[in-house]
């Protein structure tokens, strides 16, 4: 039998296993930052009405450009719509940002931990990775960003806010100060935006004056559209001109541009749960620390907690009982996603 | 303003503009070998049912190696579902055999004119392009391939049978030489392989005793999905486990495995056109030929044919009288689309 060891697979791939939480048949999923709640009736048929409207003529290509959608992303965002580009999930964007800016011969920057897919995207797309650090409490100051890129003089800097897996949003200063200090482009990777507490600033508001600056978002979290697989940019229309150049022709199905374009306009409806999930985040939070462990902050939809012990050990027990967490592979930490009452109820029972 | 020149975008991509031929809204476009057929009614239910029955749980994440979609593709080619990946077009598919097996530092071979995108997604990757040449008559050899591949040793060579834009079937004996004589790795895009003359062989017949040949195919041409975006792969399972390695996780949308796998469970129905198609460009090679008009054979749901002159002024004079065709950049030659028996009867009327 042909093994991955006997194909001409590049070197830097070798004795690697595919990226990937388990995907476990388990009641209680709390461990890839989905919404929890299904999709509306109401929106089902409104999807599902778009959908239909597009399948007799899926034998043509669909707009390569997906104008339509990006104007509808830019209305929710409050910007243009040659300031938005749309993929298949934000992985997707962030690998066209590096393709267009980072690549063979050019750095990437971020500050761990965080997405563990940034570093991974870096390695797909032959940019090299340097993984600086935040501090032992997960916070990130201005003066270690700025050190940090004067250091390595990065093409491509990853700030994540709020930040994945430890759930807290940047200070703006941070955001600041990278912009005044870096060499290249500066991605922004707000995934989790929506979740945030209040008051919590958006680098959106940093677009204006800041062509190097990009913001990403997806459809995965708050809109509960994990499956659509919906990911989009904010930028200067320039940057937008850009991953242009190195996108795969119509990379956005014509369904994709469809049922994203008919959750946006019921983003009312499927941006209702968000209220309900920061409450259960909260809850999670006030609840592990009354038990006494360490928590940290979260504007997200996720609680990294310290578990007193082997993380590993603590998410096999938590699986056993039929809650499935996940393991950053932070030591002593695991990530758990405030999802329904119900689901908190059934972590907070098989934690104790 | 902001403009490209600010941005520090990688030098190979300056002075680029985006890859794509134009979407202009004309009665008659055959410019992008799309199936002119609509997607009949029946399967428009049935795949308009199958999206329905996705939309409550979109909130979750879709299986991230599309094991359902890719056994019924097995089945469709005749292979294991282990020996199948599937991606968001073809485009994607060869983009993550690149990432996987050619990258910065590596080469990658193909003999034109052939299909556009395969240098684009090589400069994408990072991958050093050669392009050898087919013959004056756009054949290729077994020694002709052959030689290149010594003179150039590439990790990834790309074969295209039918080939696009020229139309013609490659000679197996072109194939077998070629895995003979390969360093690495051999990719066969056969996007247009239902269309093929009887007695045309597929690169999949090799694919026993031969782990280093992957053979591309989509579901945009005969199965007249093109606005649903799906590519796949048929090669040794090692090959599968390669690209799971760089793949984005969650590529394929819950959406995009659903209407496929209805589209494929209706294959009878969406493949019926594919007899008038060929039949349409049979009558195509024939007429032109008829008026005096060097022509090539085509395999494939399209024609080459020389214009007898300036290409883009025949492209530009077509597109006056209402037929958008495509100048894939040949001096002298045009390529169009076979539609219906309409479309044929507005080109050739055109074109006269």
């Amino acid at each position: 039998m042909t093994t991955l060891d006997d194909l001409p697979l590049r070197d830097e791939l070798r004795g690697l296993t595919a990226y990937g939480a388990p995907q476990l048949d388990v009641a209680v999923r709390l461990n890839t930052n989905e919404n929890s709640y299904p999709v509306p009736d109401a929106v089902v048929e409104a999807i599902g009405k778009a959908l239909h409207a597009e399948l007799r003529d899926l034998n043509r290509y669909p707009d390569r450009d997906a104008v339509a959608l990006r104007t509808d992303l830019a209305g929710y965002l409050g910007v243009e719509p040659a300031q938005v580009w749309a993929a298949n999930g934000s992985n997707e964007i962030q690998q066209q940002l590096l393709q267009a800016f980072g690549g063979p011969g050019r750095t990437a920057l971020g500050f761990g931990p965080s997405y563990s897919m940034h570093p991974l995207l870096a390695k797909g797309t032959g940019t090299r990775w340097v993984g600086a650090l935040r501090g032992p409490d997960f916070g990130l100051t201005p003066q270690a960003a700025v050190a940090a890129l004067a250091e390595h003089r990065p093409d491509v800097v990853f700030l994540c806010s709020p930040n994945n897996p430890t759930g807290t949003a940047l200070d703006p200063a941070v955001v600041d100060a990278v912009l005044d200090a870096a060499p290249g482009m500066v991605v922004v990777d707000e995934a989790y935006a929506e979740f945030a507490r209040p008051g919590t600033a958006s680098a959106l508001a940093a677009l204006p004056g800041h062509p190097r600056l990009v913001v990403t978002r997806t459809m995965s979290k708050a809109f509960g559209f994990a499956g659509g697989r919906l990911g989009y940019l904010a930028a200067d229309p320039a940057v937008v001109e850009a991953v242009q150049l190195v996108r795969l022709p119509y990379h956005l199905s014509a369904l994709t541009q469809a049922a994203a374009r008919a959750a946006l306009a019921h983003r009312d409806a499927l941006l209702a749960t968000v209220e309900a999930i920061k409450a259960q985040r909260d809850r999670i939070v006030a609840e592990l620390r009354g038990r006494g462990l360490t928590v940290a902050d979260s504007d997200a939809n996720f609680v990294l907690f310290e578990v007193g012990g082997d993380q590993q050990a603590a998410w096999r027990r938590l699986l056993d009982r039929g809650v499935l967490v996940r393991d950053v592979g932070l030591p002593g930490w695991l990530r758990v996603t405030a999802g329904t009452p119900e689901e908190t109820d059934a972590f907070l029972e098989a934690l104790s």
